[in-house]
């Protein structure tokens, strides 16, 4: 399993993602998953995924390619974030066509998800949610977060913090905390985990890796539960 | 969908239930899902239950209908409270093997999710979770809780309270909890709420249902939902 979160906020733009990977649980590994394409002052792109890893790694790889290549449709010349977000779903659905046809009865799901998000520049910030059939939405004021994964447990902290006015780092607090429960509830998703925090306009993604043993985030794990369990035992 | 919780502590048993059924999101209606056997003095068993509405329901039928004729199976007379379990299991396991049979290439599931909880005179309280293939499980002093339908949204705060050693009105404080956060995050969960509290040894069970509108229960979502946000504001 996966989790991931991206959240669109008036001062930017966060995305966190787990980087465990399993088929089964006794075949579990470290792989990234959130990527990020730069062109320095101009455009950039944030990419997170879940489902299907082979498909997903592939359409990165295919991603990547054009851009090296110059092809006429490439992450660094799409005038558009939706177009971005065009490109990577139907990358994605050539793939998946051509397993399906290469396995006509086998059950495998060959679909990924993305969340993209990122900024061109002279256009505002967004972030969108890809489907495994390759088409998409678009985050709004109205509903500022998207998640793709293991979404359930980590959910009900970001319906109740988030909104598009949340400073950056008072949403970032909020993902990691959504991704404790979520770690707490389901074993397939574990750390490290990679983070990105973008501000508006500056054309420059902070990328960091918490590691297991990472200091603050055991603080604000230790801070959080013990919290909550301090205003459970305060409820009327 | 259907949220229904049951939890088997030191002091006792609690269950809850959310009482809204909806077959797509235009077809919604309020069907009690907690049920309540007891014999004052000998034996108390509480039953909720999810999945197929038409099974769940004929499986009470049946298991009513059973004790007014003294059939030889019939919870009022099963010596252990396993025997209720698989009671209740071989009950629907004959129930939707008839749908299956009558309606070949339909694909509708017609399996329900029990949970079931009592005690009979001179034995432990028990609490199982009976599957729709109509096995089960029971559980222990390191897994005091069982819950069916849209379980995850709930189950953080469950995971971070609960304990062989939590008082009962404490958890069922904590239950309510997870309600008030399923209820949040997915709207085929609803009012009103039905809740039994079992005292061990006491074999009478207390049912309440919370409306709509329970005073209590706006005070309990109220303080909870500050007092995250207040925790939230004072991490690190």
């Amino acid at each position: 399993m996966t989790y991931c979160v991206g959240i669109q906020l008036d001062d930017g733009i966060i995305m966190v993602a787990d980087t465990r990977t399993n088929a089964g649980v006794d075949n579990i590994a470290t792989f990234r998953k959130l990527y990020l394409f730069q062109r320095p002052g101009e455009r950039v792109f944030m990419i997170s995924t879940s489902g299907n890893l082979a498909t997903s790694q592939r359409v990165l790889s295919i991603l990547k390619e054009r851009i090296e290549i110059d092809d006429e449709d490439n992450l660094f010349n799409v005038p558009k974030m939706f177009h971005a977000a065009e490109l990577i779903g139907n990358t994605m659905t050539d793939i998946v066509a051509r397993h399906q046809a290469a396995a006509k009865s086998s059950r495998v799901d060959f679909t990924s998800h993305f969340l993209l998000s990122g900024q061109i520049a002279g256009q505002e910030p967004e972030l969108y949610h890809i489907y495994g059939e390759g088409n998409f939405i678009q985050a709004t004021r109205d509903t500022p977060f998207f998640q793709i994964g293991e979404s359930k447990y980590g959910k009900p902290i970001l319906d109740r913090v988030i909104r598009c006015e949340t400073p950056l780092n008072q949403a970032m607090k909020c993902a990691l905390i959504s991704f404790d429960s979520t770690m707490h509830s389901n074993l397939s998703v574990g750390m490290p985990l990679d983070l990105a925090i973008y501000r508006k306009d500056s054309f420059e993604v902070k990328l960091e890796r918490l590691e297991v043993n990472d200091s603050y985030f055991s603080k604000l794990r230790t801070a959080w539960g013990g919290g909550l369990l301090q205003v459970f035992e305060q409820l009327p």
